[in-house]
């Protein structure tokens, strides 16, 4: 029978037959247990006989569900009369819902996995995999992919288990055949893309034999045909291209804006923010600024206009920052003028969780659909790009820069661009600060950014998404060329409480945001700052060959502290080889300078041409990837006689000298100061300096540099494999 | 028969047989499966069936381990036939190491846990508690508990599995029975304090069957009688005590010298540290100081002496700073000369993994312990305590304080009293660097501690520890009446590589260290700054009822961070109340102020009393128990008119009125601060002193804030749990 013959059987019903679960299955690659059904007595005992003893017995019927908490399976029956005994319990059992019974050979096996298919909300088809049997629940060791799955992606799922070792040669029993395994996970991949009405599939136990062969023992498939209607309304593949090309166009003009008018110029008594004529102005936006405000003549210098109609010409962009209410016959006003391209500042709409907000966002993105709008929020602060000198918020920096940013949050939006800019010299290109996506969401600006010359790394802070699977397909798409690097809240259950209430969107579960991670290849990080972080090594690196690391410092306790973080981030410290160290010893005096890795030498930090030569002998070992330099800067003062100009030198020595020495490998520096001391409470930010034009990045304390270097080392992991498995 | 008559069977024995070592056990509470031995079939069958079907026939035999790999468990045998046939067959592949058969009932159960007993060599013995069956390696999830345990450890045992669901009701099967468990636990515990010569046991499976009853199924114990003679030999209690009482002694008067000599007092070209004498006499040091060194007449203005000898009378301390190799001819003179106290503050010992090294240590500690010399050190930098005016490195704190730090690095010594006091103003009590631990051990220190009243709170840098039990019991002591927080390093493979070259200890594994840190109740922290902040909190903080958080803050993307935050470490977030809610509005205005948990409300930030007014609501609120303000200075400055003086009045506010208000519950400020403006950023440096002033801790960003408030609730409820304990 063909799946959607299978699928079509299920018109009005919610499961399939175990049954018919298993050859629906089989269709799709799944191994399945050979089995058969009997509905008599006689018949059971013969079928039994052919398959061979011990056999298993199951009751079968559509509303046949929950069977072994029933009582109706019967495993290990060894012999004619056990399998008469079962039959009769099991037909007894089951009732009026009893149609047969299914008769399969007694799998042996240890071990027992679950794999599965399910539809979230975000993300559409879901496959998932874990250690199964009894424990399945209780110990919770299953792993996420969202569909369509890659070979990749499938052996990803088998690494990412905790009981991994369980598919690996075990108690006497052999390796789980993975090709198997493979396409089971494929399998059901392929399922869920092809039929949406097939809601959920539950392969529990599927159980890997002592020989190593995968088999589903048994199975549920949850059908809803009701639903397959709605899903299965893709969009129009031209008509998403066209959509695109329309974006990217409204958000050139948008980033690059001739003209703008504000309405709401005037600061409001009950908001706290800066007004955005004001930003505007001060940033040297060259454009035309139109404010509206029927009841002045001037505001700020400008001539005050009461209304769209008003104007002179249609603006590039159209600013709103009125009380909510007020919104939706703005947005009409909008549609009726020919202005397209929205910003709409105002808050009070579905992220107050309130009915009256909820109200008024569905009448304003009905506004918007039907009038071809573009809006960036509402709430939200909208735009920041240096190159068009144009910004909702005060006090940025003027100059453009490489790193794009898109933010869910307009706190996080500020936040981010000061950081990055005042700790590593970092500017931006263009920032998003979109709140509650009303037509616009975070895909959109990622489309847009990814052929945006300007732009070579992008940020994003993320509450929700609308289209999880746009999102994934663009990630990893643009993740290739220009590292994402995404920071997701509300992962956890209190985050997303706060994440539905702030933007109203539905934050999707963290294990399917672990398999967003896995196979988008973006980098996730936990904070604005180790956003910056990374940022700072991602444009300093382009290659990263593995995870081996030699750390040079000063100190024991610094020695044991970088070797428990690079374990913690899962970055190796090998030994260096004897050679090496033999050759080290000729220019590193004995006395206090400890030669293994990490290399705890003094001297090296008193003559830094050593440092040189360390790097420039190590950059020859080939069991070593990456240099991590510890600047101990409270030490190296007290100890160079109080000299800042030492330190001083040293860190251009690195940022020059010992850079080029290092063949192309990262290098980074780590700092620590913690003395109070006037003449060096400077030295982290002009060291900085100096490290930073020498294209070295540089951290405050080991913990943050060897975390961004375990990130930058998964980032080219990756890539690595897609390439290879590109390849293959 | 008795538990010393079983293991003394065991004469030139490894292992006990399964159905000897299940008597050994039973005799500690374990319950264990009921059984009988058959030698002849017809015996066998005729047990089989007083048992009743299913049973479970076994291999018995002193040299038959590993049963189950040669296939000499016969499980699931339903009659008589099968039993006949199992009998013969494990009868025949026994060979000769066959003794006869064991016969069990078939215990009926899903739920398979595994316990045991093992030997650590710093712990002694440690019990451990976790998933077992077929799966116990390949998923790992096993506690540990240093013996003896209470109660409460073997409740705890259970609570931290991952796998704890499968002890409540489960599948049809009813929760397991907790006082069998506990019993199970507890008499491990007490079989290896009881008997040394108990090296193992392995309890594998001990089966949870469907009415919740306890059942060991099978169980291997391993003897070793020449083991238990060396492991028996402890300690007399009397001489222990009198060591305690001579090291108490000798650290008064270390840590109060009226006299010290220091030998090696030239600076020495090959080490960069500061000069010791140096150190002394800038920090005032009033009392008298002796250079040593037969070359010169004076030495930084003081007359200089050329050996212990021709001193004029024995000092309270000796300071040695000589190359390693020139140290025991100094060891022998202080014995001579009736000079006790030593700190060794030369490296080149032990720590450097080298023969030399490792032989001159060796060297030492056998004139040391002959001598009954008191050390400090080697491989360290010594002693600081404010309140003698002794410091051996430079720039401290000339003011004494609550905290005191016992540390095997010199380097973390340092930096974790430096910091402490520059962003939290807290200076030291009595500081030890101790290195490698020739005859004071940090156990040592933190026996003198305990009765110093100058210290609240005691830090500890550990790497490795010589006797861990005492550790483990002094801790426990310690910590109720003085917070002990630990830096436990090495925890992770590379980390103990590093560990075992640095100062020549072998650090325990991670998980063992994990039982430690739940039954010392010492809160464990990751860094030197972690150890900073969580001081900060226990210092200002007596009480903390429970881990509910209420935060205060501004703008959407922090109240999400605000909950992601505490989620993570554990902390809740509760909603308000509705009556809370609405008395909150009657003073909060709507527009832009959120009120819910964490609070959104900008208005608090403008207009402090609100703020007050909140907290005293909140405080009235039984479900709250800590309260967070998240001051974001960017946004304060920029939306204050850039006023300072706003802030600075803000900070006063919280430090005063509103921690009034708070009824004594912890409150603490966050802050964050991006914006690189003149103006703006010595802000964090001026609040952090208002703060300071008036009892509130203040953290830069919501992560280490929440982190530390994790920390005081994890550290008051184990209190309460051991005080409720005790009370039972």
């Amino acid at each position: 029978m063909e799946p959607s013959s299978l699928i079509s059987l299920a018109h009005g019903m919610q499961y399939l037959t175990e049954a018919k679960a298993k050859i629906l299955l089989s269709r799709y690659g799944v191994p399945v247990v050979e089995e058969s059904i009997a509905t008599n007595e006689n018949d059971a005992i013969k079928r039994s006989e052919v398959i061979g003893f011990p056999v298993v017995l199951k009751g079968l019927g559509t509303n046949l569900t929950h069977k072994t908490e029933r009582g109706l399976v019967k495993v290990d029956l060894r012999s004619q009369e056990e399998v008469r005994q079962a039959f009769r319990y099991i037909k007894e059992a089951a009732g009026t819902d009893w149609e047969g019974c299914l008769i399969q050979p007694m799998i042996q096996g240890k071990r027992e996995f679950v794999a599965g298919l399910y539809r979230d909300a975000q993300f559409g088809p879901v496959v998932m995999f874990g250690l199964g049997g009894v424990y399945t629940e209780a110990i919770g060791d299953v792993v996420f992919r969202i569909a369509p799955l890659s070979r990749l992606d499938a052996l990803g799922m088998m690494e990412d288990l905790s009981s991994r070792k369980l598919l690996s040669d075990f108690r006497g029993e052999l390796a789980a055949n993975r090709e198997q395994l493979t396409q089971t996970l494929m399998g059901l991949s392929q399922l869920g893309i092809e039929h949406p009405e097939v809601m959920e599939v539950d392969i529990n136990p599927l159980i890997i034999e002592r020989d190593g062969g995968v088999v589903a023992v048994d199975a549920l498939v949850v059908i809803n045909k009701d639903e397959s209607v709605a899903n299965n309304t893709l969009p129009n593949k031209r008509e998403a291209m066209e959509r695109i090309i329309a974006i990217n166009a409204a958000l050139d003009v948008m980033t690059h804006p001739k003209s703008i008018a504000v309405i709401g110029a005037k600061r409001s008594p009950s908001t706290s923010h800066r007004n955005i004529l004001d930003c505007l102005r001060d940033f040297g936006f060259p454009g035309k600024l139109y404010p509206i405000n029927p009841n002045v003549e001037k505001l700020y210098g400008y001539k005050s206009y009461p209304d769209l109609f008003s104007l002179p010409e249609p603006v590039d962009l159209v600013i709103v920052s009125l009380p909510a209410k007020l919104v939706p016959k703005i947005m009409m006003d909008c549609v009726a003028t020919g202005n397209k391209n929205v910003h709409i500042f105002s808050a009070g709409f579905k992220e107050t969780g309130e009915e009256e907000g909820i109200r008024l966002q569905a009448e304003i993105e009905e506004i918007a659909r039907k009038g071809g709008l573009h809006v960036i929020g509402p709430n939200c602060m909208g735009l920041y790009v240096p190159e068009s000198r144009i910004t909702m918020w005060p006090k940025n920096s003027s100059q453009s820069g490489p790193l794009a940013f898109i933010s869910q949050s307009g706190g996080h939006a500020q936040d981010l661009t000061r950081y990055a800019h005042r700790y590593f010299g970092i500017n931006a290109s263009k920032v998003f600060s979109f709140g509650n996506a009303l037509t616009l969401d975070s895909t959109d600006f990622l489309e847009y950014l990814a052929q945006d010359d300007e732009t070579r790394i992008i940020g994003m802070y993320l509450e929700g998404v609308k289209d999880g699977r746009r999102l994934l397909e663009l990630v990893k798409k643009v993740n290739r060329t220009k590292p994402v690097i995404i920071l997701k809240a509300g992962l956890t259950n209190f985050g997303a409480r706060a994440v539905s209430s702030h933007t109203g969107v539905l934050a999707g579960g963290k294990k399917i945001w672990n398999a967003f991670f896995r196979q988008s290849g973006a980098v996730q990080v936990d904070s604005l700052e180790e956003m910056s972080e990374v940022s700072m090594a991602f444009l300093q690196f382009d290659e990263c060959r593995g995870r081996r690391v030699a750390v040079i410092g000063y100190g024991g306790g610094v020695s044991v502290a970088a070797a428990d973080e690079c374990s913690k981030v899962g970055l190796d410290i090998p030994a260096l080889s004897p050679d090496a160290m033999k050759k080290l010893r000729e220019f590193i005096p004995p006395a206090g300078n400890i030669i293994r890795n990490p290399i705890d030498a003094h001297q090296l930090f008193f003559e830094p041409d050593l440092l040189g030569q360390t790097l420039e002998l190590l950059s020859q070992e080939s069991y070593l990837d990456m240099f991590v330099i510890f600047l101990h800067l409270d030490w190296l003062y007290q100890n160079s006689g109080q000299n800042r100009e030492h330190i001083e030198k040293i860190a251009t020595y690195i940022a020059t000298e010992a850079r080029s020495r290092t063949k192309g490998r990262p290098l980074i520096v780590v700092w620590r100061q913690y003395q109070d001391i006037p003449e060096i409470n400077e030295l982290p930010t002009v060291i900085g300096q100096i490290l930073l034009k020498g294209g070295v990045p540089f951290y405050n304390g080991l913990t943050r540099g060897v975390n961004t270097l375990s990130k930058l080392v998964k980032y080219h992991e990756f890539q690595n494999n897609q390439l290879v498995n590109i390849n293959q």
